[in-house]
């Protein structure tokens, strides 16, 4: 295939990586602004950035069109990141290999950082054009009945999460929420029609099914203790075999919905990738 | 005076409370939508709300133009609460007489809690007009050069707060911006000129410093041990009598403010109030 996601990938993040780091200029005092950067440098995948550029070039836009969208869901989901860290939730001590937020600075700070980050994904939204259409989506996405609503599942709010159509929705809201409207903000801004902003929700929400199914084939193939004990998952209900088979009919399902969108090379090896990965 | 504050809340309010607690319908699952209306429902003062609506009738607006930024800025003052609370912020186990959020639910729900009332302040404004300019104004209220940084003073990230100025500083930043932003938003929303939207920002921030002064008043005649022990406060700088002074010379300022308005009696007597309530 002549497309290649990493030179592709290497084209649109590194304006999107410095417009990133650029937030908090005014922030105050120092130590408050540093702690705010630091789990932003943290060298992730970028996932979901990189679904909003491919949104935008799919429907005929630039990449660039969906700049402040990628830096609004990338600054959402990093807040949820070193919220879900903390000793209340998960209280994990370490991500891709740093120390977490409340380790490096405390507790309280974390909980500020989080807020900080929140607060500024919609402040970046704010300067872009169609501000009420992609603040409404960025809300619903991340809000109580999308990203939170999923927290909430996963901390047992609603009972035990023992099957598989409760683990879907579970996942749907937890990771799928915000993945989906990543794809369709960038597709809002780049002014599509419906017909395409029908057609890439379609392939973001299998994506966002095929994410998650491969990512916990990977956490069990880590950790064989994953498939029996631990919190409810894809391979311990299906097998590993099983949920390999079901992350692939979601990332197939994904590129069939991109047959109608003019250019989905980078959507399309998105899909491939997220259930390729070994990380 | 002819005018009577609690007759116009009792005229304002009403439709305000019924809009706030409608929010989180479409929330999940059903636990989490309890525990968020749960610190919605305290009786609380609602100053900032009354605030919002007593600008809209400042600057010739109605208050019902003011309804979506006095629901927005409520949220966003709640969940401020909410994470206030936290053990690892002030730990404080009541608030208004009932038990806090964390203490009911549990601290990863109190995180998430708060981060829903966050999420869904910016929801609530994308469904206004003037989203664009609202959602600007209250992330920069909210965020990491408004309340957040003032949140980030109060709990040591830059040092002791030991002066006036640096006092002054901090509740500019933790209280005073988020005053500003309902007065400065509902005048957006309903429509004002500069002239009138500069001298409404004067006010509010008068009025801020008044709240705040005032405070530290209340909670030095109600606990002695705060004006040496305890966090700082304009009360231990200045004592007591000096407070007061301090607070009524705001209170003075933000009247002088209001000189140009066509309707200023609600904001008047918002201000006459914050220097004369007891509680």
């Amino acid at each position: 295939m002549a497309f290649s996601l990493k030179a592709w990938s290497g084209s649109v993040l590194p304006l999107f990586e410095a417009r990133l780091l650029s937030r908090f200029a005014d922030a105050r005092p120092d130590l408050l602004v540093e702690a705010c950067r630091y789990p932003l440098q943290t060298g992730g995948k970028r996932i979901r950035p990189l679904l909003a550029f491919g949104a935008a070039e799919a429907c005929g836009g630039s990449a660039q069109s969906a700049l402040d969208v990628a830096v609004a869901v990338e600054l959402l989901h990093t807040y949820s990141l070193v919220h879900d860290d903390l000793p209340a939730m998960d209280d994990d001590d370490e991500r891709r290999g740093r120390p977490t937020v409340h380790k490096v600075y405390g507790e309280g700070v974390a909980v500020l950082v989080g807020d900080a980050l929140l607060t500024e994904s919609f402040a970046v939204l704010a300067e872009a054009g169609r501000a009420g259409a992609l603040v409404r989506e960025l809300a619903a996405a991340g809000g109580a009945k999308g990203m939170i609503a999923g927290q909430a599942y996963d901390i047992g709010m609603d009972g035990e999460i023992a099957d598989i159509d409760r683990l879907r929705m579970l996942h749907r809201a937890k990771t799928g929420a915000l993945i989906r409207g990543a794809v369709r903000m960038a597709a809002i801004a780049a002014g599509a029609g419906d017909a395409h902003l029908a057609a890439l929700t379609r392939y973001a929400e299998e994506v966002g099914l095929a994410f998650q199914v491969h990512d916990d084939v990977l956490d069990a193939d880590q950790d064989a203790a994953r498939a029996s004990g631990g919190p409810p998952s894809f391979v311990k209900l299906l097998g590993v075999e099983g949920a390999r088979g079901v992350a692939r009919a979601h990332m197939q399902a994904a590129l069939d919905a991109l047959g109608g969108l003019p250019r989905p090379e980078a959507l399309a090896a998105i899909a491939i990738y997220t259930v390729e990965r070994t990380t």
